[in-house]
């Protein structure tokens, strides 16, 4: 049978830690445009309770998302050891396009793959490079489409990235802003005829009232029009999460055929933190069962939420054990799943 | 044999027809911000001897790429008779993401396919809607990747769409601002078993000198810096056109294992009425023959180049008996083909 299986993982780190000191001085506003209430310190303390997020990275100014997703990329194949040449293709994961510093417009053309492509000097042009918009699941449906390219036959290896400087579309006078971050992770997908890769994987998209869970809005306190800013009804986006999630990690993983008492690790888009842990004991209690320790990696306390960059850094820092408790091993089974704008969901399960 | 096949195509015309006259009032200067010596009456009459454009449509302000899409979507849902809930996927093919008029951020969070979706009012979670970025050659990526999901078995009905409002992102001061337009086209893509529908399908991507040849930049006259304005190396482009345009066109026709004679159509993205039709020549020459009369339909006189939606709109026209000299019947071969931002190229060949 033939599956797509990973050889290599990559992720760039940027390289401004923003402690949540550094929101002290602060406005907040709500989306009505009232000042919010509590002082700035409390809402500061609230948010780290909740999010679990004491600091996020963004991008140094000139630094853009397809250069992060280049040397993502770079980390990928080094790590796959495969010629950049033999790759069929190159998939990027976005929703902002380049923007060179905080206010630039937005840039996609050309797309952030064919950049990134060419920054690999790739010059075989059998090797299609496109980008892909999907909220932040938008790399998992990436890794399912080059998953579904490689079983269908016209693919043999791709590369998947998943880059976004959210930094640079974040409302500073919303609160909200504390939970975006800067980053890009990338994997090569590679084909294998072994029962080990990609088993099995679902998507969904929910966009009646949904498609305005998260979306694109002036600043809160109306001072600036442009760019529009990413915008979030968090509440709505937290039920909506938690009722939909779970099931869908069940469905993917009851149809691939393996059981929860298998699963070694569960990878989730690190959104909020207090969010992630619910999922997840939903999850287990969808099968009369709790969590055991150590099953779910997070490093949104340090990195915050950088969209579709989230699941593939963080199973980098794992496969190269970076994060303590968290070692992985062939065979090891693992499932990874996402929640995003669109609303959009999916999972993958995956054997390493 | 499972293909996929079009079962219901749809456009989108914008309202606004602008003649080539309503640019006679403006001063264009060249990429290096000097002023362009000739009198622009004199530039515009050598672009319409060159490009073919007469006029070019414009969608009216506030109307944006996704409620132009969410028209042409629906045209081609009523024409294929399908209940929209059936859709698997919805895949949405543009560059620029919604602007709501000139000068207008770019928009495209929530994705266009999410919002598309929300307009149809469908309920269904498992269609799953996304956008793709590939430059003007992204509606031929998202059919070839829906007969992809087609094939594979992981879907029976597509929708894919087209849509672009290039007018949002032309920059006055550069006298290619008047070959862009704006448009949508749409088509459904459905299982069957039959010989006919998709037959073969080629991609390329040169991204090397190739990604500088369309790209995004400021005004040539230095006076407004955001948004970026599409801009292009008009002859780059033409010689890479015209060099590898025609070989892809015949190494996907020859790779179906059919005929040159059997052809009944060729579509060529609308980019340039002397460059399609030099592509045209080119690709008879290969095989050492010259083009038959009305093997090429055009639209580019009165619609301009509207990226995306130049190919599904002018197959929507074919196929519903708009073009005189031009009509199609059960079995007809045609081939398909566009080059674009990236830069990418490809075709298709296709049995009706």
């Amino acid at each position: 049978m033939i599956r797509s299986f990973i050889t290599g993982t990559g992720a760039y780190i940027p390289t401004l830690a923003i402690p949540n000191e550094d929101f002290l001085s602060s406005q907040f506003y709500n989306p009505d445009q009232t000042p919010v209430s509590h002082p700035t310190e409390t809402t500061i303390r609230k948010f780290a309770a909740i999010t679990g997020i004491q600091q996020r990275r963004y991008a140094a100014p000139g630094i853009t998302a397809s250069m992060m997703g280049l040397e993502a990329a770079r980390g990928a194949l080094d790590q796959a050891q495969l010629n950049p040449e033999s790759l069929d293709q190159i998939i990027v994961a976005h929703n902002y396009g380049d923007m060179a510093h905080k206010g630039a417009p937005r840039d996609q053309v050309p797309s952030l793959a064919a950049r990134i492509k060419q920054g690999l000097g790739i010059k075989n042009p059998y090797c299609i490079a496109y980008d892909l918009i999907f909220g932040c699941p938008g790399l998992l449906l990436a890794l399912m489409q080059a998953d579904q390219a490689i079983r269908s036959g016209a693919a043999s290896s791709i590369l998947v990235i998943g880059t976004e400087t959210l930094s640079r579309v974040i409302d500073a006078s919303d609160r909200d802003a504390m939970i975006f971050a800067d980053g890009a992770g990338a994997c090569i997908l590679t084909k294998t005829d072994s029962k080990r890769g990609f088993l099995n994987s679902i998507a969904r998209s929910d966009t009646q009232t949904e498609a305005s869970f998260i979306y694109s809005q002036q600043a809160n306190d109306g001072s600036e029009e442009s760019p529009l800013f990413i915008k979030m009804k968090g509440h709505k986006v937290y039920e909506y999460a938690l009722r939909e999630v779970p099931p869908a990690m069940k469905k993917c993983l009851d149809a691939s055929g393996r059981s929860i008492d298998e699963l070694k690790m569960i990878f989730i888009h690190q959104a909020n933190e207090k969010m992630d842990e619910a999922i997840l004991r939903e999850f287990y209690t969808l099968y009369g069962k709790t969590p055991p320790d150590y099953v779910m990696p997070m490093n949104i306390s340090w990195m915050g939420n950088s969209s579709v960059a989230t699941i593939p850094t963080l199973l980098h820092q794992v496969l190269t054990g970076e994060l303590e408790h968290y070692q992985l091993h062939p065979n090891d089974l693992i499932l990874l799943a996402s929640v995003g704008a669109g609303m959009h969901i999916n999972a993958v399960v995956y054997q390493l």
